[in-house]
C-alpha cells in the first residue's frame, strides 16, 4: 500500500504470504464457477472436475496417490486427524512421539492420554534429533502410530525419519510425520511416509485448508462426521478455492525446490555467519541438518518479545519461536527440550525465510539487529555472563 | 465467461455464489495483509485486529458475544464440535436430535453412540416438524444436548424452535440448533438457541470457513487440538480471509433479510402455484412454516437424478435434495421421515433461491419445467397412479 514501509519479513514458518499465481488460481471459484462439487449439474460438475485436478496435482506434489489425499481445514486438523483417526479405528492404545513435536500433536496426545491411550514421548538430542534407536525400543506390539515431524517448526531441526520408518516398517507400525515445514523446503521421503501432514499457507497457499496424505489400506475413524466427503474421512463441503489454492501453490514450491531450498540456505548461512559473532548468542537447532528456511538463535539477557518488538519497529517481522503460542509467554517447549537453559530459551529468535526473501532483506536484517540487541542489553537487568 | 449460457440457479441450499463485496473483502489478506493473527509484529497484529473485528460483526449478525463465536471451517465441523464436543467435556451419555437432521448431526450421533451414547432421535410430523411435548417428554437427568435445526435443508421446514428450546431451559439442557439455512432467511431466534452452526458459503460467503456460537458457561472439549485458538476450543492458525470473508457476507443478508426475504417469499410462492398444479405432484415440507427460499417437490413417475439432468440440459441448476449426499442414489432420509413414499421419495426435486435469484429465472424455471416431467414421464415406464 502507498506510503507504507517496507516489511522485512522473517516469520515465513508462521504463514506466508499467497503467492500471487495462487490467488489468480482461486479466483475464478468465489463468484463465478461457485458450484458445489457434490452436485449434479453443470456448475457442480465442474466444481468436481476442478477438485479431482487439484487432488491429482497435490498427490503428485506430496507423492502419494490421489485417492490417498483427505483435504482438511489445515494441518492442525491433520495432525488430529491423523492421530485420533487411528485411536478411534484401532484397539491398540500406544502411541509414540517426541517432545520437539507441534502442539497440534503433543495436545492431541493429551487428550487421546484422558481416554485411555498411552503416550511415549521420547527426548531429543542437543540439537532436536530424535535417536531411531529409541524409537525402534519403544515399539510394543500395542503400538498404534509413531508420529515425529519432518522439520521443525521453531529451530528447523530434520529428524532422522527414513530410519525411525524403518524401524516402524519393521514392526508393522503406521508412520506419521508432520511434513508443515518441509514441502517446498527439502525433498519429502514419501516413501518412508503412512500418514503425511500440511498446511496450505505454509508454502505461499491460503489460510484454512491443508491436507492429510494417508496410504491406501490405513483405515481412519473421521473426526468430522457428515456427509462422507473425501471418501469416507472427512465431511464437509469441498472448499473449491482453497483446494485449487493448496494444488497450485503445492506444484510451484516443488516445481521451484532446487533454486528456492538453495537460495534460501544460502541466506540461512549468512545469517548464522553475521549473528553469531555477536557475544552472548546461541545457534538453536542443527548447523548442518536444519531446514534450509528457519534460524533460531537465543541471545543472553534479553526477552525475546522485546527482541522482536524492536525489529518490528524497525520493519523487520521476526518471531520468539511458535507463531501458535506467541501470546502464550511461556518458555519455548522446544528449546526446553533441546537443553536452552530457561533464561536463554526466554531470548529466542526465529527467523524464517520464503520463496519471496530477497539478499537486501538479509541485508537490512544484519544491519539493524546488532545495534538493537547492544541496545536492549544496554536496557536490560542482567547481564552476559551473570 | 462469454460465450457461456446463463445459468438459472435453483441450488443455493447446495452452496451460494461469494457476493462480489465479500470477495473484495476478502482479497487484500491473500498477498498483502497476510499475517499470522498470533504473531507479534505488525503484520500479525493488523491480522489480529482484523479477525476481531470479523468476529465482532459476526456476533453481531448472529446475536451472541465475541467471545462465544468459534470459527471453525464450516458446519460440518460446528455441527461436530456441538455435539462431541459436548460428549467429551461431559459424563452425561443422552442426546436428543431428530430424524430430519443433516448429516453431520446424524452420522455424529451415530459415532457418539458407538463410544457410548444414547440417541433419541424423534420422528417428525407429515410437514417435517418436531412436537415439542415429544422433547420435553424424552429429556432426563441424563440429557447432554438437545439438536434440532432451525429450518430443514432439503424441505424448508421451520422446526418450532423457541418452544423446544423451552422445554430444554425448563430442564437445564443446552439446546443446539444447525442454522445453516436460516441466516439471511428468517431472523434468528437467538436468545432460545445455545449453541448454533452456521457455514459461511450457505450465505453467500467463501466455503471452508464457519463458525459455532457458543453461549457463555458452555464447556466444550475440542475436537482439533493444538495451539489454543478460538479461546482454547478450536486450534488450527486463523483463516483471516474466510472470516473476513464471512463476517461481510453475514453483515450483508443480515441488513438484506427483509427485502431478500420478502423477494424469495414470493418466488417461492410463484414456484409453489406453478409446479402444484401439474399432475402427479406433491409438495413436500410445510406450505406456510418453511425457509423462505427452499421448495421440494416430488413427481410421481419421475427419476429426480433424470429431472435434474434434464433441467441442467436446459441451463437450470437444482438439486434432488441435499448436495451432500447426491452421489448417493438412496432415498432422501428426510423425505422417508415425513412420509413420502418411496416412490414419490425417488422423484423429488429440490429448488432453493438466493438473493440473486430473479423474476426471470423463475418464469424461466416455470417454462422449461412441465415440458420436462411430461417428456420424461413419457419416457417412464411407471405410470401416474400405478
Amino acid at each position: 500500500m502507498p506510503g507504507e514501509p517496507t516489511v522485512r519479513y522473517f516469520d515465513n514458518a508462521a504463514t506466508t504470504p499467497a503467492d500471487p499465481a495462487v490467488v489468480e488460481a482461486m479466483q475464478p471459484f468465489f463468484h463465478d464457477r461457485y458450484g458445489n462439487a457434490s452436485s449434479l449439474h453443470r456448475l457442480g460438475r465442474e466444481a468436481r472436475r476442478s477438485v479431482d485436478r487439484a487432488r491429482g496435482e497435490l498427490a503428485t506434489a506430496v507423492g502419494f496417490e490421489p485417492e490417498e489425499i483427505v483435504i482438511t481445514s489445515g494441518a492442525t486438523e491433520s495432525d488430529n486427524l491423523a492421530l485420533a483417526g487411528l485411536f478411534f479405528a484401532s484397539t491398540k492404545r500406544h502411541l509414540i512421539t517426541c517432545t520437539t513435536e507441534h502442539h497440534a500433536i503433543l495436545h492431541t496426545c493429551d487428550w487421546l492420554e484422558s481416554l485411555g491411550a498411552r503416550v511415549t514421548r521420547l527426548g531429543v538430542d542437543g540439537e532436536g534429533r530424535v535417536d531411531p534407536a529409541e524409537v525402534a525400543n519403544a515399539l510394543t506390539d500395542d503400538t498404534l502410530v509413531v508420529s515425529v515431524m519432518l522439520g521443525n517448526n521453531e529451530i528447523g531441526t530434520i529428524q532422522p525419519i527414513e530410519r525411525i520408518s524403518e524401524a516402524c516398517r519393521d514392526r508393522g507400525v503406521p508412520f506419521h510425520t508432520d511434513a508443515v515445514q518441509a514441502l517446498g523446503k527439502i525433498p519429502l521421503p514419501s516413501a518412508s511416509i503412512d500418514l503425511l501432514s500440511l498446511s496450505a499457507h505454509k508454502f505461499h497457499g491460503p489460510k484454512g485448508v491443508g491436507l492429510l496424505a494417508v496410504r491406501r489400506g490405513l483405515s481412519l475413524t473421521p473426526i468430522l462426521h457428515g456427509g462422507g466427503h473425501e471418501g469416507g474421512r472427512r465431511s464437509g463441503t469441498e472448499n473449491v478455492p482453497g483446494l485449487v489454492g493448496m494444488a497450485a501453490a503445492a506444484s510451484l514450491v516443488v516445481a521451484g525446490l532446487d533454486g528456492n531450498s538453495a537460495q534460501m540456505a544460502g541466506f540461512r548461512q549468512q545469517l548464522i555467519d553475521g549473528i553469531e559473532r555477536l557475544p552472548g548468542t546461541r545457534l538453536n537447532g542443527s548447523r548442518e541438518l536444519g531446514l534450509p528456511h528457519i534460524v533460531n538463535f537465543s541471545f543472553a539477557g534479553i526477552e525475546g518479545e522485546s527482541l522482536v518488538m524492536r525489529l518490528d519497529e524497525q520493519g523487520i517481522a521476526a518471531s520468539t519461536g511458535s507463531a501458535c503460542s506467541s501470546p502464550n509467554l511461556e518458555a519455548s517447549h522446544v528449546l526446553r527440550a533441546i537443553g536452552v537453559p530457561i533464561s536463554m530459551a526466554h531470548g529466542s529468535l526465529r527467523l524464517s525465510m520464503g520463496k519471496q526473501t530477497t539478499q537486501e532483506d538479509v541485508d537490512t536484517l544484519l544491519r539493524v539487529l546488532p545495534p538493537v540487541v547492544e541496545e536492549l542489553r544496554t536496557m536490560s537487568p542482567f547481564k552476559i555472563g551473570e
